[in-house]
């Protein structure tokens, strides 16, 4: 490896097939050396979900003209933490997470693989951020989110940042003319109403979908989604220490016998 | 439904069939009535997965005598998800979630099936408790975690309770007699140092097996992990806006031209 410039891990939770990876890709390749690690299928939705029963599999591949790439056949998580111990040996300087196709703002960070796959490098100590545009098309638009990806990324590399930064970064689909800038937030409580789909197979029994509608209950100014509407782009630093400190103090008041 | 009991929701990441989950519902079952709706296989690891892309199972099953039970084909998360959609039609009055077979305190409840299916709850709106105790063994002894339990699960019915309240808890492997009671914490910042073991299947390629050891690197006496060394179950409450207002307070100041 070259020590001299920086390292850019990148992975995502589409696959390594997705368009929006390279895209990420190409709005970076120039800022440093750019090692990609992703899911060799799409793992939408898994969380911070890591394999622990079954073993996995670890391919380099061709996937983007001159750069090393590496496809993985666990979570976006499992490919942090392989990429850090059989690949790199070593700390990257960045990891950036995405482009993924669909919104992770508001709640949806908790279900999203991009962010946790972010936040496991964060969790390690490597400054990291995930992008997702507003565009589930597999031919969206990426030119205003690579902008926005480049400037974040220029400042983590050129910067001093926290040791654990971790940003949830959210696109929206407009045009660079109609883009109005960045905006720092906080995350919404917005989220999506779940319901099933009953269905029945052709041996009778039955199966369900989930199917559901976003509900946005947060009306601050100041979050996310607020942001995203008003044609911003979303930036909220997200921590992994999930000690709920108002409730800790309440408790300490009202729970006194059992504490 | 009787509405005239209040309704505890119950389900865990071992799977239905686990020791565990048992010990839970014998613990709790004359507080409420209980609904056990849990995978029809293990999900430790699994996080706040979801499954999007593959339709679920939801069968009903005889596995607690005269106790209303479900196993789901799918996560933790989609089993309280299609509890409330499918079975229950209404937010049960409380979920719990375990006995897990292993610890998640500190940074583990991120990765925990068990801490999301909690989770899930609490953002519905139903108070929630996920406990687990330090113990992997199948003939692992659940009388103190069952004390721990049915303390929290008194309180939560009968007293009122912040609307997202979601606790991690943890239980020491000891006997009662060594038992110390419960302690209110927050989460440490200690977590699994994870490496691949490399090993080479009959055919020659490569695989993976996760393996790691547990660190420690947090120093505070006020941590779940201090408080589980000193024989004291670790209560920490959650939250699931991950909002890190410090490190936005200080990019509020610093990231002026890009926010």
């Amino acid at each position: 490896m070259d020590n001299s410039r920086p390292v850019i891990l990148i992975t995502n939770d589409d696959g390594i097939t997705a368009p929006g990876i390279c895209a990420l890709v190409e709005a970076v390749k120039d800022l440093g050396q750019v090692i990609v690690v992703a899911p060799d299928s799409p793992q939408s939705g898994m969380g911070h979900a890591i394999t622990i029963g079954t073993p996995l599999r670890l391919d380099k591949v061709d996937e983007f003209e001159g750069i090393e790439s590496w496809q993985c056949s666990g979570t976006p998580v499992d490919c942090v933490k392989l990429a850090r111990d059989k690949i790199l040996h070593r700390k990257p300087d960045i990891c950036l997470s995405g482009i993924n196709h669909g919104a992770n703002h508001s709640i949806n960070l908790i279900y999203s693989g991009t962010m946790s796959a972010a936040m496991e490098a964060a969790i390690e100590g490597i400054p990291s951020a995930g992008f997702s545009l507003l565009d589930f098309s597999f031919h969206a638009d990426f030119t205003v989110a690579q902008k926005v990806v480049r400037s974040i990324a220029n400042r983590m590399l050129n910067e001093k940042m926290p040791e654990h930064l971790l940003l949830n970064v959210n696109i929206p689909k407009l045009t660079e003319a109609d883009f109005k800038g960045m905006k720092l937030c906080r995350q919404a409580y917005a989220k999506w109403e779940e319901n099933f789909d009953h269905r029945v197979d052709p041996r009778g029994k039955a199966y369900y979908w989930m199917v559901g509608r976003f509900v946005n209950m947060d009306e601050g100014t100041d979050t996310d989604v607020q942001a995203l509407e008003e044609g911003y782009a979303s930036v909220v630093p997200v921590k992994f220490d999930l000690t709920d400190h108002q409730i800790k103090n309440w408790m300490h008041e009202t729970w006194k016998e059992l504490v």
